[in-house]
């Protein structure tokens, strides 16, 4: 499915920059959750430019509407219809565009793709098609929320300047008080000073992007080829600007040895631990599951107590929370590189497709010198979509009916 | 699909590393194509263990059979079955890891996950398993070679050794040159170096695979969630031991600004270039196509003369080849973090699943101490099965019968 | 894709009988398709109520609009959102459904399976729905259209009134000139009689619909699993009401043997024979193809002479222009039985959901006490989409842009 | 995927006629069953020839080996690869039938689409093919038998002869005990008589195979185009022969009024009714579950007594035990028309492909006179593997790992 993300819980979406709306068909959605425009709205403005002074100044309200798929304030089983309508579509002539694809865009191999192009904005090219991912991911990480899954992204660098290394919950506490969106606060004031000093010379910058998911119970993800984090990797490369994707320690695993990298395991007696989803206690081994062989069932058919109080975790976390494809109960680390937006009002060459010869662009107009801090609620976005179907396809989540609790 | 890659082209894997048979079922290989043991064979035994002192020395001969989908010495359209049968199944007791499962790999999660898991060797969830992935890359890399595309793949790094760049056709003449199949030959022998060392002391080391398809037409992609890079990111995640995917120059573009990155387009009225591939020279607008619109066709029905003497190039190649999700014609480039091979014989901690008690473990055996040259095998196999997937969606090679061409 | 039909070009359903609005979402089909509203507005006219005395006198306008996917009054290659806002969404209390439901409804059956059910109107059970299939198939037959390819649909039986067999061209004048759209204006009159008989006591009564593609080249179609019989038989049997679909002489093959039915071969030596498509004479075999084997391709990479005048035809078509699941060049022919409408004002017994106790109901309201007429619109939708969906994936037409011609 | 049924258990056949060999990869399946090759032989005899005189009298003892995915003797969660090798495939020449295609048969279809057909036996289209869906539906009907899912089919048709309608047990009982595989003993002896009659003149003859499953819980199906109604259609249309799919009353539907036809709903409050599976008491609303909403539960958790005691039947079924495309616990009731076989030894005009001129051939060799009997065996097989697909679809039986009781 081209345009559809997902196996179980999917996503489709539609609509390009300038058209008449733009938004996400969700099927699969299962039945009995509480929903509403807001819950949707909520994460949207997280990805609404314009909220400082290191995003486009564009005004985007991005006013989400359901027109399907609730019935009395739930989910019914039935597909989600939820779109934003355009309403600044007519505002700028693009038509200076319409033969001269912009370096680094995807204007060129679109129209080589499919001969009609709408070059408006980019068209369906744009990061604006992200209101879609946003709408499908709103609705995946209400149902986490559900069982205990939280899902967090952070800017941990931009351009040359790198955030330092902090844990979870500064992440969460401090990602969201600065226009960046890094919990390094300090790193913070640099990267916005680098970012505006390009923007005002019309140039961008890239950056990273780090996005981990928190509570995922292990056994969730499909070997050999819809691995957990093959379907992250796909996802989040999905992303537009995004050039490279990593899993827990990434390219620097490249570079060391497993005597001192691969994660060590050790019973867990603690079952309050951060790292122990109280929805999943019951569930796979890691919380005392009967996985191990039906022997582990006590005869009263209940879990005997060697399982039901201690759990397996791993000391380190190179891995990323998988191993096999399949999660192992830490958390999943991810990171993106993004690249610098390409469109920058510095002259660059290119061809018109037209007249068949080089010529050059400036591209005016009002863009992101750095996509990063809008990106990171994209990322988190995708995330909570594979991981929610990853567990509804595991059977960790009912599937037709949240009410059908199956714990 | 768990088990299944490809949506036209389908390739779904079985077998484990002790099991009777291990292999792959090709679903939906054009009819046409004369095909023996030989072509398959020929990728095995680049991924076959044993053949230089830096790979494990385990004797795997991995002979192919073909039983199925042959006839008259070519595919007929019907599922292709080949299957090589585990000699060496039995040779090695591995009940002391039924237990205790092996840090950095997924003995743990797949018994969380299934129960039921095969521990000897690994199961299904050894390295044993890209057998399948090269017999189906073994029929793709085939079928793109009749249409003049060729994927290359190299090792550019070993733990903090990098070899120095250089150019596609250096790469193709050196890298199985030496047992470390890195083109640079001066950081073959210091790599081979560390890699002897490391093993000596039952360690292993990480490293950098770069693989590089050329020819790929522009067009090929299916924005916006079936994505050539999402797909090429994905197919290489999942395969073992991948903790890092990159496409083009990857997380080096987080760092740069867009004036610096951007790859500019120009006019390239040579189409001798070694960039374009005569194969498609009447494909899409790169070469001269109809795709700008109806009127780019003479009164005749031929191409007008502007587009069948340029095509359309850019100066560099950050992107790696695809922008917007769809080839742009130049190289696709692709880099994978390949994490050190799990299995050491050195101590490490993990638990008794049985006892759920701590213990620890030393891993006997033969294991690489560095995966990286064999799986130069793996990568070129997924990323010919990603292109041609890609290219038969397109409708860029006949999707039933090549000999329908349509040029 | 629980609510997606297609595997190319993919049709996904959303909305409810009383819901904001109700369409579809296409996501596959080619560019350079020129489609306005109008083109879908035409087909949604032919499924619509209240035309007549035997249609529900229910008031639905049923206007479309497209919101996504259509540039310069052209497809882009980009997902097509088309709907109807439900105008009429609050005229009715349905609330002595809620927990009593409907005989031969799938009231008990939705309710059961997701456990928040929309009872107004059926909700998505609801033949409303078939407004987006008709959507879809729309787009479908306008594409189909485009090679030469009709589907015609008409009502052949009424209850126990049986419609007299007649030729393709009569189907096509008569069908639409009466209420019933039978082909038989005999028949017609009869049947309507019946229907005006069995509304006046509340009664409904169901009937046979037959549906016939011609001009659908031979090759259509992926055995074993995705045959074209396979995939029609799906289709057809998906739309609410349908208990039975045959292909060709269905039913009564099982009564006779083979040498009085099986279909026989013959060479047709002309080429405007109505059986014949001239957009795919050069296509496979039965017009002078390639697939016979290199070898028939002349020196001059022609095709040579002896295909080139002739086709292969059948003298007969108890098959219904599919053999081995797949297309022989024949007209596609299928029947579905519709049952009788189940909603009657007569009494029936039924449950009490809430009390767990029996009950009875009475549905007021307007219905249509033969549902046959107005399937005709959705039937041939479907095998439109099932068609266009089997002949992108064979590559008859091409994939991501009309104006690619391959012949 | 042109050669696999099914979306979460996944059978991919492979294999023709007259090559090495043939069988199907099963992906999907959960951990733990108890598997070996006797459980899918026992299925393989009942669709093995040679068994009576009313079926052909070739020899093929069809012997079933499975190669990978089991541990221990039980499912691992990995691909079962099972598969007969072809002992006999040398044993005639089929090179007369080189280029002249078969009347009814798929020869010339498949030679059209593919260009390389092999001709021997039928190749791929043969009925052998059928030995992969038998070796798929084993390990359906297995785990179906696991949660007290039976499924019967036998011959209610030969010819113009039709059985008397007996009930389940009766059918049970009798069905195996004659070669036609018909409940009514007494019809079993004409239909023989008249199939021994056509075959001594070189001809043959269709008939009809009803199928049905009992035990399917309310609630499986997934509407509104993977319908579980939708899903048998195609499934058993898929099937060789087969030209006609019907559900419950079928085309009789369409001659009745909804008066006579509507099933109506009634409380059971007999819980030991055979038409209640008791491994799905605690699951949806039938058997009282929560699904009717969350004030349905008591204080303490459990269901309350009104939804324990009492279930809701239906007084008929003509429905055949599917509303809206959702199961409603009735026996699911289908019937397929199966044409007569057409290979037969009278002379029959047809064509050669090579000269492109109308010519005559006589089919020489054992045929089965009536395909019926055998096809019992393949259509209890796909109706097996369709309603274990939607079951675990919907989440009522375990995923991964059939210990994973969720009851």
């Amino acid at each position: 499915m081209t345009n559809t993300m997902g196996n179980i819980f999917k996503v489709s979406t539609f609509g390009s920059s300038h058209g008449k709306a733009i938004g996400a068909l969700i099927d699969g959605c299962p039945a009995n959750l509480e929903l509403n425009e807001k819950d949707i709205q909520k994460e949207l403005d997280l990805r609404r430019p314009g909220t400082s002074s290191i995003t486009t100044s564009r005004h985007e309200l991005d006013k989400v509407e359901i027109l399907s798929g609730i019935f009395e304030g739930k989910t019914d089983g039935t597909p989600i219809l939820a779109l934003v309508f355009n309403k600044d579509n007519k505002s700028k002539d693009y038509s200076s565009l319409k033969n001269t694809p912009r370096p680094a865009h995807g204007d060129y191999t679109w129209k080589t793709k499919f001969g009609n192009y709408d070059y408006n904005g980019g068209g369906r090219g744009s990061g604006r098609v992200t209101i879609g991912h946003v709408i499908g991911g709103a609705i995946a990480l209400k149902i986490l929320e559900k069982f205990n899954i939280k899902i967090i992204s952070h800017v941990t660098q931009v351009g040359d300047i790198k955030a330092k290394k902090v844990g979870l919950d500064y992440i969460e506490s401090n990602t969201l008080k600065n226009s960046v969106r890094t919990a390094d606060l300090n790193a913070a004031k640099e990267m916005e000073k680098l970012i505006l000093g390009l923007k005002a010379k019309g140039d961008s910058v890239g950056g990273v992007v780090e996005t981990i998911a928190i509570g995922v119970p292990p056994g969730v993800g499909n070997p050999i080829f819809e691995k957990l984090d093959g379907e992250i990797a796909k996802a989040l490369m999905n992303i537009g600007s995004v050039k490279g994707v990593e899993l827990g320690f990434g390219f620097d695993l490249a570079k060391d040895t497993a005597s001192k990298t691969n994660d060590e395991f050790y019973i867990e007696g603690n079952l309050n631990s951060n790292y122990i989803n109280p929805n999943f206690k019951y569930a796979p081994l890691h919380y005392g599951h009967s996985n191990l062989g039906s022997n582990d069932l006590g005869s009263n058919g209940k879990h005997q107590n060697k399982y039901e109080e201690k759990a397996i975790l791993a000391t380190t976390n190179t891995s990323g929370g998988i191993l096999g494809g399949i999660s192992n109960g830490m958390p999943i680390v991810t990171k993106i590189a993004v690249k610098p937006t390409p469109s920058i009002s510095l002259s660059q060459n290119t061809v018109d497709l037209e007249k068949m010869e080089n010529t050059a662009i400036e591209i005016k107009g009002r863009h992101d010198p750095c996509i990063c801090p809008r990106i990171t609620a994209v990322s988190k976005s995708v995330l909570a979509i594979v991981i929610l179907d990853g567990m509804l396809r595991g059977g960790f989540i009912p599937l037709d009916n949240l009410n059908n609790l199956i714990f």
